[in-house]
């Protein structure tokens, strides 16, 4: 495969560097490779701090998650895992839209309108953020996506339809291994043929675990929240993916 | 007619008291009263003051709005006007959204998503904001208003039609009159057989209103943003909405 070929052209730094990880052209230009950090930020950005083994956590159970994803009918931008901290992705325009899935009421939107942390929801909710750290990512309605031209209706509408599919594997994967997911942010590209293609990461950064038997939580809430133990539940979750993805 | 008998119970206080509206019962319990006080309030109650006349122009012109509606097929909660500050409405279960009508972006939209004030959409935008004064009335999807039981899909689809129909007639209705409606807000109710109704009032409390030559604001931006002139812009308002509804 070609890009099995691809290497870190060496004189460039990253092309873009995020809160949680750099991404890097190749001297393919339809790949990029992702380095993932342990740096962790919180509130956008207010709070920060390090996570010790974190960017391998994270980098690792993406790539299992994508793999999954891929035989169950949903286009990754995984190419290949390079190392523990490192994979080549494919190249994609990014749409400006966060995309959260809420199977139980927790965080942001639990806060925002009133409801106690780990109401059951009669169906998942979907939300779109704008992906605007000047403003705060602020929560957008279908309307506001459609007529500010972040995305097409049709391409929103197969964005929604991919969105509910990965909650629908993730969360009977993680059944199995005595996990809920409770919520997560997936984030979205385009191929240059119009496609459009589940990108970003998925991982104790980007959604809620909490431990089905005990509540415990098992993602970046530790952090947030100052709970402690945050750097033994992404090992831990880190285990339980390893053990159903191997089923 | 019946509700034409209908009087103030006179032992009762209000049986409600909003920012800038009583509401009574009546001797009929399919009738409330509606009094309009010259309060006013903005950024969710932070900001307080006095527009002198105010109660005035928004009971006189939300009744001439609402005779308007229901002869162009929007049923409304229009009983009878009383007097200057008083008029009589049908008792309604009200929704806990209110509904936004956006022709252009301005205050909290513009705000939020880092648009200039006034940039043209290429058709309205619908927004929903869950009523929850203690939560600052956060803007909600249809997600979460049909998963959290605020409405019914039903329901929400008829607010909907209903919202864009109001804005069709009042648009092209102030038009006439050199008035640009740049956004409103506007609140629904259901009678006991299921029917949704138009409520509230429409008013320059709840309208941005731009003059379509000059783009002088005529509503309560000159109250929250201090730019002076309020009583003239509401009475300008005022007689322009009279003099378009005598066409």
């Amino acid at each position: 495969m070609e890009q099995e070929s691809a290497k870190l052209t060496a004189q460039d730094g990253p092309m873009y560097e995020g809160k949680a990880k750099r991404v890097y052209k190749t001297d393919d230009d339809g790949i990029y490779m992702v380095s993932y950090k342990d740096d962790a930020t919180a509130f956008n950005g207010q709070k920060r701090g390090t996570i010790s083994g974190k960017g391998i956590v994270n980098n690792q159970m993406s790539n299992l998650f994508f793999q999954l994803l891929e035989q169950n009918g949903v286009p990754t931008h995984f190419v290949k895992e390079l190392n523990e901290r490192e994979t080549l992705v494919r190249a994609l325009t990014m749409l400006p839209v966060e995309v959260v899935i809420r199977n139980l009421a927790a965080g942001s939107m639990a806060a925002r309108l009133g409801l106690e942390e780990g109401m059951p929801l009669s169906r998942p909710i979907v939300e779109y953020y704008y992906k605007r750290d000047d403003l705060g990512d602020p929560l957008v309605t279908v309307d506001h996506i459609e007529v500010l031209g972040m995305a097409t209706p049709e391409d929103l509408a197969q964005v929604q339809r991919l969105a509910l599919r990965v909650n629908e594997v993730l969360s009977e994967t993680l059944r199995k291994v005595d996990v809920i997911l409770v919520d997560f942010k997936l984030e979205f590209g385009k191929t240059k043929d119009g496609r459009i293609v589940l990108a970003d990461e998925i991982s104790p950064d980007t959604c809620r675990y909490w431990d089905a038997n005990t509540k415990e939580k098992l993602d970046k809430d530790r952090f947030r929240r100052d709970l402690g133990g945050v750097e033994d539940a992404y090992a831990e979750m880190m285990r339980r993916v390893k053990e159903v993805t191997r089923l």
